[in-house]
């Protein structure tokens, strides 16, 4: 008899999209004549920009001819790639990485997902609430804590509660993690942090020879100056932070796949004798053991993505959405809703009325409006009372959504 | 204080393609004027075939309009290329094989290292000795295992040795496994099994509660009639057989990314208690929260692999290596080479002679007729003595090597 991974039996059956799915397509068939205007899940809307398509068909071209033909490429990506983010996200801005310290991969759910491998699976985790839930969930599959509670909290983690009395920033965990999960802008809530919060969190983990995996997914979405594009403008971050990018939300690759990891040179952790180990290494064994690479066209397609002419459409497309953002804002604002986020990140994080459910509000605004969001307690516990809405969306129906919320709710 | 995996300290230290290279680049740098022959790694020369990038153009293009943009798509691969393996890699052929069953992925190598995580850490992993070095890597990563010996065997593995005595088909183990790594066509020794065969080892897992993880990367390569291409061709193997495909070596896709796993509905691991669980929503439940699907133009470029054209192109181009084979066979043959595989199979396993240690055949061919092949050693212990030459290469670089082991060794 062949035993399955146990810790897979602990994960809560419902993740929170495939949820709404199932409401939103119950609606529909009971309404076929409604029109649902989608802003729930984080998915771009904008198709890829010129550069990055012209880049990509050329990438292919590559492929079909005999003298142009890539077979597999470096497990961690290819040069010209690497070389060209170091270049264009860290060093004309000003940070010290190098290409040697970026790893590319097929997506940052898969690094963020597959990171916890390299470490024991003894680690503490340290994870906010509200949060993405492949933090939580890879932390359960990875065998890292006991048993779920009826809030969906699972033994074993550490949750940092992020409300608006803390400002949707968590407190330093009293007890000590080996690891912690940040992501800023933050997705459910928007929030952005300061270089001053994030260097309270990087002497923490100095200090506590914690590890930080950053979350910067979001990072193309900064748009007021002095917040922190890379937790490698933090002193000290090299030592104890792993960062995690993509290009997905920055270029519009949700159905492209092209991510990056970042761990420099300074990062250790240590095995049980207190030996200090290079972190990198252990990740590029996986990556060389356990995945073959990006595909080449997509690779080529996301370096163009950084060419002066590429920076200036993706940026065109970030700022239709963050418009976007800001029309939801000012429309929900007027309504009397107190929002956040929306200003340095895609996402507008909504405080209901009257504390009504997440849930609720979700089905009223469904059922009223035929507008779809995300529950907030769908991102954890203290998500409860709150609403995700995605600005990655279309601007008419952006302005249609916002218009039935008012005339209708 | 945060610690590493330490399963990751037991591996050793050279994946064998590292040190080829490492010893290749030796050899160029000290004889610039040499002009080296590779036929190590397994990698295709032959560009994507038309069929195949006017589909990949098509979905680049898709991609770049409002109307035909593609987001997140299905984890599991979307219904257009399922629906497509399903009637064409199986019910056109007599195989019960529904697209439900089969999930989508970026690559063999990756899907045979994950499918483990779904498994108990405590699983009793079988694998033949030579093997392709990712299944035992992974188990060790996965803490299936103890420390390694001189030998490169770990302890908790069940080695099957796989000899010239036993036809390279290993005997079914004495020791109940509770996974089984099965390959055929085989990497490295381009070995088939028969039907008969390959019933004894179901007949084996329904019995003893195993189950099969069954890599067919290589079926494209079978000539012979009456070899299976898929395990499922055997009674019973529904039950206690997952098996592995790729594009990579049947339609050129090693730098493109795209394969498959097909997990049947009747396939169960058990729980603690001794309660079944269906498998294939385990490996889904990691796919969504760990994956997020292929690349859209890549997904749309493997479908069209299947088409009637695609598939007349990419069997001649699999002609072509199966043709190179059939040329190194001979050639290898007629010096007094005792040579396996090569008729169904990319590969031709060569025994060395007087014994010559694998590496010491490597240093010799390398420096005397300047070709690379790799090492059996390198694939196990049971490796030694051995040699494996590529087929996928060029035909006038196949000639030339050929002749150049003729006049020269």
């Amino acid at each position: 008899m062949t035993l399955i991974n146990k810790n897979y039996l602990k994960l809560k059956a419902g993740y929170l999209f495939p949820e709404i799915g199932r409401r939103v397509s119950e609606f529909v068939k009971a309404n076929p004549d409604k029109k649902v205007i989608r802003m729930g899940i984080g998915d771009v809307t904008q198709p890829l920009v010129p550069s990055v398509v012209k880049a990509f068909h050329e990438g292919v071209e590559e492929m079909g001819h005999k003298e142009t033909f890539r077979g597999y490429g470096p497990e961690q990506g290819y040069d010209f790639l690497r070389e060209t983010i170091a270049k264009k996200a860290f060093q004309e801005k000003g940070i010290d990485i190098s290409a040697n310290e970026i790893i590319v991969s097929d997506g940052s759910k898969c690094d963020t997902g597959n990171i916890q491998e390299i470490f024991g699976t003894e680690s503490k985790m340290a994870i906010c609430d509200p949060v993405y839930p492949v933090y939580v969930d890879t932390t359960v599959m990875a065998g890292k804590t006991g048993e779920g509670d009826k809030d969906g909290h699972y033994s074993g983690i550490i949750y940092m509660p992020c409300t608006k009395e803390n400002g949707f920033i968590p407190e330093l965990p009293k007890e000590r993690p080996d690891l912690i999960f940040l992501c800023f802008p933050n997705n459910p809530t928007g929030t952005v942090a300061t270089k001053e919060e994030l260097q309270k969190w990087v002497d923490y983990a100095r200090k506590n020879k914690s590890i930080i995996l950053y979350d910067a997914a979001y990072e193309a979405f900064i748009t007021e100056p002095g917040i922190p594009h890379s937790i490698y403008e933090i002193k000290g971050a090299k030592e104890v932070a792993i960062e995690f990018r993509s290009f997905s939300k920055t270029a519009g690759f949700t159905g492209t796949r092209c991510a990056y990891t970042i761990i420099p040179d300074e990062l250790v952790g240590y095995d049980e004798q207190g030996n200090a180990h290079q972190v990198r290494p252990l990740w590029l064994r996986r990556h060389t053991t356990k995945f073959n690479g990006v595909s080449y066209p997509v690779q080529k397609a996301a370096a163009a993505a950084f060419s002066d002419q590429g920076q200036k459409e993706v940026n065109e497309v970030i700022a239709y959405y963050l418009e976007n953002a800001r029309i939801m804002r000012e429309s929900l604002s007027s309504l009397g809703y107190k929002v956040y986020g929306g200003i340095n990140a895609p996402y507008i994080w909504l405080k209901t009325k009257d504390n009504m459910k997440s849930w609720d509000f979700f089905d009223k605004l469904l059922s009223v409006a035929n507008v779809v969001g995300t529950p907030g307690s769908g991102f954890g516990s203290r998500g409860e009372g709150y609403f995700r809405f995605s600005s990655f969306a279309d601007r008419p129906q952006v302005i249609e959504a916002m218009d039935r919320i008012k005339r209708l709710m």
